[in-house]
């Protein structure tokens, strides 16, 4: 587990560097999948001195396995993420600013150009708002609910993020790292799609042969984008 | 009294590190109940090279006890607030940005998110606007005494901050520290609420119990944010 | 004059860091006015590495008096200012982004808060546009003589920045460094009324109690402000 | 062509340096007309740790005749303009996000003011749609074509760049080096438009005199900027 923790560390610390949180206000976290476990950042700690060794390990039920503190409030829906979707090898949530202005504003991040497509196929969607009775309830875990409410049988990685309405964005990927570099890409899409509907808001979506043509750029069997 | 100018310069330091302030445009403050004494950032003095020295001390009617500068030109708001509000430990105003955005527009930051919930119970109120006779008379005495009247009765620490009509945000705290970091984050959300007001002019106030699942993760006695 | 080359040289090298220019978009100068001589940054040569002996010096009319480089090709309208305004011991012009936005809006930086009202007693005006006879004659000293017909007999010092038409700020003090100093703030002002018309495009200007209040607070016989 | 790799090499690690790119979005190209060999990013290769070996040299058929990678995705697009126009000796594209919203918004950046005609004489236009078809073909190709539509016979240093159809900004001039200083300043001038037409969407174009003059100010025989 020493190195997913590394990882996960790695991931988490990246979070300040690319300008994603304030404060604490972010968690990431990446899965062994042959095990079964899940290294997470601790709740409320600061990035700043964290360590391998403050990196929590639970079991896919929550239960903690290793590490000495409690791991982050957000823990049940990435959990949740985690059941559901085989794929998904890393996961984060932060509380950046402008996807986080899209979740306030209740509205999916518009596909609008090949930024966009070069890693989302289509809208970022913006889940239904929780009832009162999930959130009272397990309120996390019915977060993760209503993200795979939202997503249903879609394959996540080729949409990997979302908006939790008035809360905020959740992304993902095949590892820790991949899932914060996804979280990255959304925060400037939605800072350009704000602007760009500030400009035009008579603005069309982005041309579906675009869209098609640039995530397979970058994804599935006739990617030709990077080394090979 | 060492240990607490200290706290208030950290304070202050902490001010610019977080883009709160341009020049000295902010000052921060921090009380010791017991004796009744507050220290507070000197009056247009440069945050580089200010030193625990340069914090002036003031009893709570405003006369200098310990100090070779003028206190901030803002002392008397300061002292009022902590005359009136038993729970007050620090107090911090700066023109901030986009707080002062708000101010400008003369509208209090609405709550809309998630991030705004977990420190702040409710909108932050922006004050009425002082008459001619308040402003011509104990100017920064009466910016505090309008400060009181919004927030009334109402526990302060609810909603750690407040702007004022056209000139721009105080926060407070149980610190000079927290006093900071709810201005961070008082900043933080000025910004998404007039990002998220851009993108759909027609959003809604965020959903009753979300704020209070949010607010009472992090406060109160069912707090689960953290550790312990 | 190697005083005045060096201050103007700290004056020039501070708009970067200041974060108002891009390139070599700005430039500062200051005058001897016992002398009679202006030291300004030379044309198109880079802040980095710039050095005292790079400043140039040149007399009222423009005569280059001392340096191995052209002056600033802004030089004529800086020299107009100085001409007819004694007061004035500093001028700066830059491109800075908010201001020159509104420069290219065609209208006045409205006086919406006492940030603004802290250094300007008013809107910062914006000149006429020139016709092409003085664009296509002498186009850097009519440039002057437009910010001179907007601020006619009024203390330039009370109003210390004006926008020109579908150009950009000029800024000015009672020394290089005031002049920078208040191009900083004309730029943050302009940041804030931008977003705070953006919120509240029914906003009204400032209370014009708080203006003067604001105002004298920092200048004049009675400002208390600072140390003394 | 050592020299050559090492100021496309140079050209790209700016990229980062200027905030124009988020992790490998962007290129830089350059060419050497004697032997008609173009220097180019390599594709999906990280800016951090790159050294001249790694850019990729080919000729102006896309054939690589130097390096271990594969060139840019976008290499024909780049080789079709340097084929079309003689004056290009260095080519870019970003997503940098002010320009990339105008490309989504699917409208030009308008003139508006000196910063801008100081670079770009007149809007700075927005190329039509990619059909289906030009999309499905060869894509970078035909995005080269469809710039070259647009600007047709006019000679490309005088507007020095274009925002593509939903997807972003390409820039160019006599050098690598000068190509990314025009995408610089394409970003801002970006900004500034998205800032004034939001400040007044009854903003006028720019003076056509005033735009005359800036232009030939720093450009054609009778420029006077900077040091002859």
């Amino acid at each position: 587990m020493q190195k997913l923790k590394q990882q996960v560390l790695d991931a988490n610390l990246a979070l300040p560097q690319y300008g994603l949180v304030t404060f604490t206000w972010g968690n990431v976290s990446g899965i062994d999948r042959q095990r079964g476990l899940v290294a997470i950042k601790p709740s409320g700690v600061a990035y700043d001195g964290m360590t391998a060794d403050d990196i929590v390990v639970v079991d896919l039920s929550g239960n903690v396995v290793e590490g000495q503190w409690r791991p982050s409030s957000d823990t049940a829906t990435h959990l949740a993420l985690y059941r559901r979707y085989p794929t998904l090898g890393g996961v984060v949530h932060t509380h950046s600013c402008h996807a986080t202005a899209w979740a306030q504003a209740g509205l999916a991040i518009p596909a609008l150009g090949t930024t966009h497509a070069d890693y989302f196929h289509g809208d970022i969607p913006c889940t239904r708002p929780l009832t009162a009775e999930e959130v009272q309830g397990k309120y996390e875990h019915n977060t993760g609910e209503v993200i795979i409410e939202t997503i249903g049988n879609n394959e996540p990685l080729h949409t990997p993020g979302i908006i939790v309405w008035q809360h905020g964005p959740f992304a993902w990927g095949k590892s820790a790292d991949e899932a914060v570099h996804n979280a990255v890409v959304m925060e400037e899409v939605a800072k350009m799609a704000w602007m760009a509907r500030g400009i035009n808001p008579q603005l069309k979506p982005i041309d579906p042969w675009l869209m098609e043509k640039h995530f397979s750029r970058k994804h599935g069997p006739n990617a030709y984008y990077g080394q090979k």
